[in-house]
């Protein structure tokens, strides 16, 4: 049995049958006409279920505006699936004019993890906001929310209010909590519901959250929370993960080895794509006879998903890799070459954002 | 077994065997010798035992600075052993020069009593404040928080400090949780300690905190927490309790016919201590021949507390009691006067408080 839940992926995952599990709703094309402009990340079903996803267009189709929030855990630095969510993010800011709240649950990671500290957590917290800011959202739009440096009296009477609706044995079941856990990680759930909660409240929006299927249980409390308080319940885009460059299920930011993260020098970068694991053969012969797997392969996952916007290019890539017209190799090399030119570019804007950062903040 | 823990009170206690059981220390004449003005409160041993008092006369004597931590959770009016606390800490901040630290629970008690609105722990807030405030304390040296009303950074950031050194299997076994409380209720421990360790970190003032004998293990759980971080262990000055109108172990502001109020007209005072339950006789000639017995009596209880400084005045009411030289409707008679006097001139004080309160706020 996989395993799936905010604090452990592991095992091989059948994201139909999760969806069933968890109760979302899987996305189909039906929905996808309603939107205008169709990004390639809906249309490749890299969000592949929801939640009242068709509410929120209906509701947006009515003149209303809504809030996207996308929270941020700073444990570590942000890699590229971390960007691949933040970029589409901005896609829904400048598809439906969204309101972007992203929290930074600075609070949680000291919680959770024994050997952070504040600095540290803050200082990835800081560091993360760089890359979100060098995205390019748009200021009057957006509002990021450092939990150790902006709490304020609407998000802590909100996770208060919030908390007297969630008991332990619903946080144990849910996230898997025992005994040993710090009263601080057993409350978090609180402050979550808050900031998704935190726009409708604050600001009157009703949220939507991008998010991957692990976190989906902490859209389930939430909805539960706001059922009781009468609030729209927040509607969700859930997507699957992105594979690590080592062939497993979800790139993490922890493994360092397997992940691109946004600061890496051109010399990491390649050195990490070249040891990536494909769906290759054992030898070229093999590969140009047999052809090689582009489902398991995590080069074909990352051009496809970041750098081939034309659905007839992916098609392409991947007849050409299944019949062993083109090795492993040269998509690779390929690879390097895309992400070097986009972290290029991106760690620029990203210098620039320490200049711009305090715009997204209401407080600094 | 008495049951007594900071949500219940129950039984017959032996309040030796408490302290002993809860690793306190019981106040002795020779720590009471080292301080100048005795208040009767501690030379009755209303306040029976204590955590490291006699380290603070001693960092006191060395001409140091201390706080004094005094928690309020706003979840009713006040009513007079209240009073009898807070003009205790009145006396704490004259004789030693002591800063007073207020903070007021208000998101404990919403997170803790199912019936309670945020409305409506505000309104007591406020209410319990200005009785605080009508006590006199020095505005330069007081500080009134309102959880709900002036969360701050500090404060949030080190509750969740303090959240990370306790676990779950902790506040259970400390606080006799159970799965079905909320997680706000459990992580309010962490709060709590963070009010208490709140002068400290803020203000470099080491704590000393008066509470009843009920709450010492917030004291315990909050002193392992100040170990873990270095920090000086507060001390404390544990009270016994005041027994409620009806004789019952403690005074409790949920039972309204036991609880004389400092809101109380004089006709409800009257009609309250008329009922009271004292150790008088069935009969006045049983009294006038056997005596009454003063030990189990309120009305003793609170003559004594509140309105007999001299104790050659109490000792001599002590034996008009037991030989049975004066009735129960006389020293009835005597407290309703003594409080319908102290509150008609406590509740003058409380409405000018209204334009004071502002002065103990840090942030209204």
């Amino acid at each position: 049995m996989p395993k799936i839940n905010p604090y452990e992926v592991e095992g091989k995952i059948d994201y139909n049958k999760i969806v069933e599990e968890f109760g979302a709703t899987l996305i189909d094309d039906n929905l996808l006409r309603k939107i205008k402009h169709l990004h390639p990340l809906l249309r490749r079903h890299y969000f592949f279920a929801h939640r009242d996803f068709d509410k929120v267009l209906h509701y947006h189709s009515q003149g209303n505006k809504f809030a996207l929030v996308s929270g941020r855990g700073p444990s570590a630095n942000m890699h590229l699936a971390h960007l691949l969510l933040y970029n589409f993010n901005k896609y829904i800011q400048d598809e439906f004019g969204a309101f972007v709240f992203v929290p930074f649950s600075d609070d949680e990671k000291f919680m959770f993890k024994q050997e952070l500290d504040f600095e540290t957590v803050q200082k990835f917290a800081y560091e993360n906001a760089l890359d979100m800011a060098a995205i390019g959202f748009d200021p009057k739009k957006t509002e990021f929310l450092f939990d150790l440096k902006h709490m304020n009296q609407d998000l802590y009477n909100l996770s208060v209010k919030c908390a007297k609706r969630i008991t332990l044995s619903t946080v144990k079941s849910a996230f898997g909590f025992s005994e040993q856990n710090n009263i601080g990680s057993t409350f978090y759930p609180a402050m979550q519901a808050a900031h998704i909660l935190y726009p409708t409240v604050k600001y009157g929006l009703p949220s939507l959250v991008t998010v991957g299927i692990d976190q989906d249980v902490f859209i389930k409390v939430t909805r539960d929370v706001a059922g009781a308080f009468k609030l729209p319940k927040p509607a969700a885009l859930l997507s699957r993960f992105m594979k690590d460059l080592g062939g497993g299920t979800k790139m993490s930011a922890s493994k360092a080895e397997t992940t691109i993260y946004t600061t890496d020098s051109d010399a990491e970068i390649k050195a990490k794509i070249m040891r990536a694991f494909t769906g290759g053969r054992e030898t070229v012969a093999e590969q140009r006879k047999l052809g090689a797997n582009p489902d398991v392969c995590s080069v074909y996952e990352y051009l496809t998903l970041f750098f081939l916007n034309n659905d007839f290019e992916v098609e392409n890539l991947r007849q050409e890799c299944k019949t062993g017209k083109i090795l492993c190799g040269e998509c690779k090399e390929r690879l390097v070459c895309h992400i070097q030119k986009f972290l290029t570019d991106h760690k620029k804007k990203r210098e620039k954002a320490k200049q711009t950062l305090h715009l997204y903040t209401k407080t600094d």
